[in-house]
């Protein structure tokens, strides 16, 4: 099959061989993924996020999520958020061929689990084919186009945030970052009827993303910072209990976060800072913050995720901002470095 | 009165004025006070100490908690942790002379709020006189020693931090650090009679404090990690829930209590470490950890370990490991560095 594949630390295109399904696995199309920020570090500093995340593993002896971590000397093909349609079905297998389907981006077979996307047996939706596991494939509702439904993967981590933050809707979020994740917290955030949504991004585009994903008001940091901004919006900010969500994942955010936030506040940690991070402990312990580090969804935050974007509930639509198709991959990798221009690219298989 | 000083960044024994109650106030005499942690950082690094605080009260604009910051051009007598005999009562007051009194230690007037001990109008319990306020005084149970009463403070920390941890007695626990603070961790989560607690240390004589205090095990954690200990002593390890407890308060420790961590487990932060700190996000993202920064106590909570101390279900006398006189205070700062010494030194004024 024809794939953007990660090859000797650079994004190349090229044929490789087929994936085969195994028993109670699916072989299927890819039909629409979109790039995620984690791929283009996975890109830029490959070896140091393949040792975090071996590290990250190891440190945690007891758990049974220990998936296979690649091998950056061997192809890898990426891309975690997609929806494919099912073209071969194996043995012990629940699905048709045509169906449209998507799934969290993990699969499994005799020899261990796999990262979807950052794994060298099972490719990603970088390329013409995947194999997925039937019992993590869900079918897309009626009459969902393929490219709103891959858009699961990332509105689900902006559900999750949001469930994980325990936020109510009397209680006021400031969103840090409006690029997919961010946005997809503002969405998670206005779903859930949370009144007051202030975000903060230096992308003007992106701020006006923000508002139409449901945030009341969406600052430039540089001329207001969101703390202020929240406090000029809403009468009831010195009563109201407030979440800060991070998603932006530079390094200085999560101190910035806690510079900002009020006693007792909350900060939700959902942008993936890959580097060594500096903080400032007596910001914390001084007004008593707590802080969640939240990572991915659980498979019935996804579920219900697809099934919001199908009743609409979750407007994806304005976040996809360009479409490539595979030999398209490695040019939307390098336009994606400028937030004004893009939120979301979906890669389109032919 | 005589007090011990903190003067141009040096400790120094000196004759000062009487500090004078107003209304609402009691003048005390300082009976038995214990000396923290966070003085020995205050006079090592007193420029520092109070540009956080600043910057610390200025990060909340909207919080009603903003005590006076000390200047240290002008004198400081330290001192928080303490226990005193009341000598004359203000007007408006409901003590009396003769009685043992322990207090928050806060001080407020129509000037403001003020941190007792950290503050250049409000000596704290390193000299011979204090003023409190009559609201916060807490009269000391009949027969109970000024000695253990004056433990209430770093006590109260531990109680509040175990409070905020939400452990319950079928969680495990484990304890970074078997200072002060640490030790008073332990002894909360053992009244919470929570089965499992391990310590840490590197000195021999804290962890056995440690034990005295109700931790099953303490070790040291250059032979073996402290959640290696804990998996070794529990059978439940594997489906056990359990919360990490900071309480060393230097830069690195944070991140080692990530990297240790379990999948989705908490971490109270509690030791006050007042340098910035380097953290590895992807630790914190990857295993969806929580993290809770604790401070202090709550009124209540300082009300509860008193009685706690007096019913003899907070044992602190194995805590105390020195006395000195006012004189013997700049001594007893130096004696403090040397862990397999000391616990609490207690300064007991004639």
């Amino acid at each position: 099959m024809r794939a953007a594949i990660m090859r000797g630390g650079r994004l190349v295109v090229d044929e490789i061989t087929d994936p085969e399904p195994r028993e109670g696995q699916l072989l299927v199309g890819t039909r629409a993924c979109g790039i995620c920020g984690s791929d283009l570090h996975a890109l830029a500093h490959g070896p140091e996020f393949v040792s975090l995340t071996r590290e990250l593993i190891d440190s945690d002896p007891t758990s049974p999520l220990k998936p296979e971590v690649m091998d950056l000397s061997l192809d890898v093909v990426m891309g975690h958020e997609f929806c494919a349609e099912v073209l071969e079905c194996g043995p012990g297998t629940t699905r048709r061929p045509g169906e449209l389907v998507v799934s969290v981006p993990f699969a499994f077979d005799a020899g261990g689990m796999h990262q979807v996307g950052y794994d060298n047996v099972y490719p990603g939706g970088y390329g013409e084919l995947m194999v997925l596991n039937d019992l993590l494939a869900l079918p897309v509702p009626n009459g969902l186009q393929p490219e709103w439904a891959a858009l699961t993967e990332p509105m689900a981590v902006g559900e999750h945030a949001a469930a994980l933050s325990g936020i109510g809707p009397r209680d006021a979020a400031v969103v840090f970052g409006c690029g997919p994740v961010g946005l997809a917290v503002v969405a998670a955030l206005a779903r859930r009827q949370v009144e007051v949504i202030v975000a903060a991004d230096f992308s003007p585009a992106r701020r006006a993303l923000a508002l139409r994903m449901g945030a009341v008001e969406a600052v430039d940091p540089r001329t207001e910072p969101a703390l202020a901004a929240w406090r000029r919006i809403d009468p009831s900010a010195a009563t109201r209990s407030i979440v800060l969500f991070e998603a932006v994942g530079v390094p200085g955010m999560i101190d910035e976060a806690m510079t900002a936030a009020p006693r007792r506040s909350r900060i939700v940690v959902v942008g993936v800072c890959m580097q060594p991070d500096t903080i400032r402990p007596l910001m914390g312990v001084g007004k008593e913050l707590s802080m969640q580090f939240a990572f991915g969804y659980e498979p019935d935050e996804f579920a219900a995720t697809l099934h919001a974007i199908a009743e609409g509930e979750l407007a994806v639509e304005p976040l996809i901002t360009g479409r490539v198709g595979i030999e398209g991959v490695p040019g939307a990798f390098e336009a994606l470095a400028d937030p004004e221009a893009h939120a979301k690219i979906l890669v389109l298989p032919p």
